[in-house]
């Protein structure tokens, strides 16, 4: 084979450094997701097509990747044995979320409800891959079944709160609510337009007021409508003067007097979580932002994104809440919520902004180089040691010319050298250098506790 | 959908328990690869075919999980639509390492060589299920490549003595040469025959001398070859005497007088790394053994197996060295030695031994017990401060009946409860119980460093 080897189109090979990074991520999410009581699932790589299919739109039926049956080796290789279709019966996972609805469904008299779970695992999608789009990727998410508190909401506030601040990442947290969208639709006498509606609201940044208000004429909204929307659009001031701003226009104080139930009690679960939010106390900044509108044909409740406020990129973090996530596996009823946490993103966001910690590119803190037989196996026993007690050592393994040996400390930048000879053995102590400030010191070598402080 | 959702053969979830139990393997096998200075890559699910096919024999190409090509939705679904071979060219992983060896020669340019890597990755195999045998499972696979030198051996073996000794199970590795095995073959004149006087080694303890001499020579041996090996399979004593009566009849002390080359250079290796040993120490018991059969069509010099001594279960770790592993893509000549760790394998023991920490069963540390909204805001900050320093807490999301959250915590094993009331609020303390001794104290909320040591 003459040509070097490559992988698929999309997919990524992960290298030391690279992965050191994606781990301290993993790491932190996980530590924080721990302390919430969170606890974590794996679901297979592949699930039956019977599980996939439909759950995606139409669109997402294309992009998942389908799994040959076993059995027939030639496939893909004799041309003249053509793969029925039938013996496709499996695809790979296309997010965590419908198999996440699946586990709950099959282990429903195991789990003990509320049920809470995250799972970090990665997902695969056909699409046109493109500058940040991958046909493999991880997803995290962490998901609470079985409770309409909004305590839950709350929790998920502060995990991302408490994440972002352990990155050290100024983040926005936005939180929006599906009920409170379909009162503005139920107000303005247009209950079916909650889409448009949400979209208007979102382009008012961009182009002002009056264009927002032409294009929802040109949708179809009447002048009325559109005149019960205004105030809507023109909200201001703090989370407490809006809440209550909109519980007038929801309760009959709009100019279609039209009341909206559905509107009150979305408005009542975003008093009580921006409530709870403020008991807890949180370290970064959230606020209500009515365009938001990730997820508008399942979520129903809460609906959550994340912005980093000193990096341009699209939302780190989103999610929602949803009644019927495991209604279509036969188990209706269920109500949830959960976020995702955009891995790939948020390794820009720390790789934009610098915030990756600097010893991260150090896998290893002392090298022991190697001289010749005596020296390496009087080294060993400390070197054993030195492992044992949790520093990561590596013993050059081919003895030869020193130059090679600094060479590759330099490479993998390994901060600290050994290098001993028969006045070290006779002596029986390890001389150490640290290679950035350039200081060295000898160290018994019986003895590894003042050596095992100068590597700290 | 009335039916239960399901998962495709041979494939599984991992629950909350299972998955801290998996993860508690991981993570010690993970800390003791780091403290060798072994760092961690991942590759992509998918890789061409072009880079798996070939490589596994045709009963491994058999086996192979074939993906079709993004494009064609009604694959799988409409019978009139055939899908034509062609549109396979991907497949899953099937193992780390031919992945490993593409990732090297992909990426020569960037590695820092000795290059020291770890990889833990489910892999594929559409292998008929039964019990113990899985489509998907885990890898955990840890390789050095660009060096000849026996100190790599030997951190392999006092890497597995290391993690076994962490993890509490008694084990013993056995290590083969596979230039001693090509020795043996050629002093006794059939030098093409290694498999067969390896497999006839494998039987003596359980058919005995007699009737191993007896296949050898239904195998076309002659009565002078088997002359030849009879010291070898009557071969006792300590490690030394084995290594030196093999040096004898290696050197043309046989009954045959042909000297081994490539015999004496494995007895050397097999001498060296037995030295090392000695020099660093090890826990656990390593010695030869010159059955293991392992890889003989790839191995080149160091075969390794790890049996537990306590648990009735084939080999749990398994490995050697490797002198051409990426010359199929292009780059020969360099030198490896690795070693897989059995997950699955591992997992059952510590099971069957009753070895995961009692600990891991517990989750959640602390549940703080919910009567109203005013109780629920008073314990909120002091949750969060809790998390903070790193203990798992939750907090208790629909008020209602205590008896409800009593069973909660006995479900999830959650060992401290805590119920607040206004008597409470109004001293500004917290009631913490020990649910498994009966404890019962008050702390005060603003202070929590008397609670964590109650907690610890």
């Amino acid at each position: 084979m003459a040509q070097k080897p490559s992988i698929p189109k999309g997919t990524r090979d992960f290298g030391q450094q690279e992965m050191a990074e994606r781990n301290y991520i993993f790491d932190t999410i996980r530590s924080v997701f721990r302390t919430y009581g969170y606890r974590q699932i794996e679901t297979p790589a592949m699930e039956n097509l019977s599980t996939l299919l439909g759950k995606y739109g139409d669109e997402g039926d294309k992009l998942l990747f389908r799994i040959l049956n076993s059995g027939d080796a030639f496939a893909g290789i004799d041309p003249d044995r053509p793969v029925v279709p039938q013996i496709c019966e499996k695809g790979l996972r296309y997010d965590l979320t419908v198999p996440f609805a699946r586990f709950v469904v099959q282990h429903q008299n195991e789990i003990s409800f509320p049920f809470k779970r995250f799972q970090i695992q990665p997902v695969w999608r056909a699409d046109r891959p493109q500058k940040g789009r991958y046909r493999e990727f991880y997803q995290c998410d962490v998901d609470v079944v079985g409770s309409r508190s909004q305590i839950n909401e709350l929790e998920l506030v502060q995990i991302v709160d408490r994440v972002f601040s352990l990155l050290d990442v100024r983040v926005l947290i936005k939180v929006n609510n599906r009920k409170v969208l379909t009162g503005f639709a139920e107000i303005c006498g247009f209950p079916e337009r909650v889409v448009d509606i949400t979209v208007a609201i979102d382009k008012l940044d961009k182009i002002g007021l009056e264009k927002v208000e032409e294009e929802m004429m040109d949708k179809g909204l009447s002048a009325e409508a559109v005149a019960v929307l205004r105030p809507i659009l023109l909200l201001s001031g703090s989370t407490e003067e809006k809440l209550s701003t909109m519980r007038g226009l929801m309760n009959g104080g709009s100019a279609s007097g039209i009341v909206s139930e559905t509107g009150l009690r979305g408005l009542d679960e975003l008093e009580e979580l921006f409530g709870l939010i403020a008991a807890a106390g949180i370290a970064q900044g959230v606020e209500i932002d009515l365009s938001l509108a990730r997820g508008l044909n399942y979520y129903t409740g809460a609906i959550f994104e994340v912005k980093a406020l000193d990096f341009p990129i699209g939302s780190i973090c989103g999610g929602g809440r949803y009644d019927n996530l495991t209604g279509i596996f036969g188990l209706p009823d269920l109500s949830g919520v959960g976020i995702s946490f955009g891995a790939d993103r948020i390794y820009d966001v720390l790789k934009g902004l610098g915030k990756f910690p600097a010893d991260l590119a150090t896998g290893t803190r002392l090298l022991f180089a190697v001289m010749g037989a005596e020296e390496l196996r009087y080294v060993l026993p400390l070197a054993r040691t030195l492992r044992e007690r949790g520093v990561s050592v590596e013993v050059w393994p081919d003895a030869g010319k020193l130059k090679k040996q600094f060479d590759y400390a330099a490479r993998k930048n390994i901060p600290f050298i050994s290098i001993n000879g028969t006045d070290e053995i006779a002596a029986g102590t390890v001389n150490v250098k640290n290679l950035i400030t350039g200081e060295q010191k000898a160290f018994p070598a019986a003895d590894p506790d003042a050596l095992l402080a100068f590597l700290a």
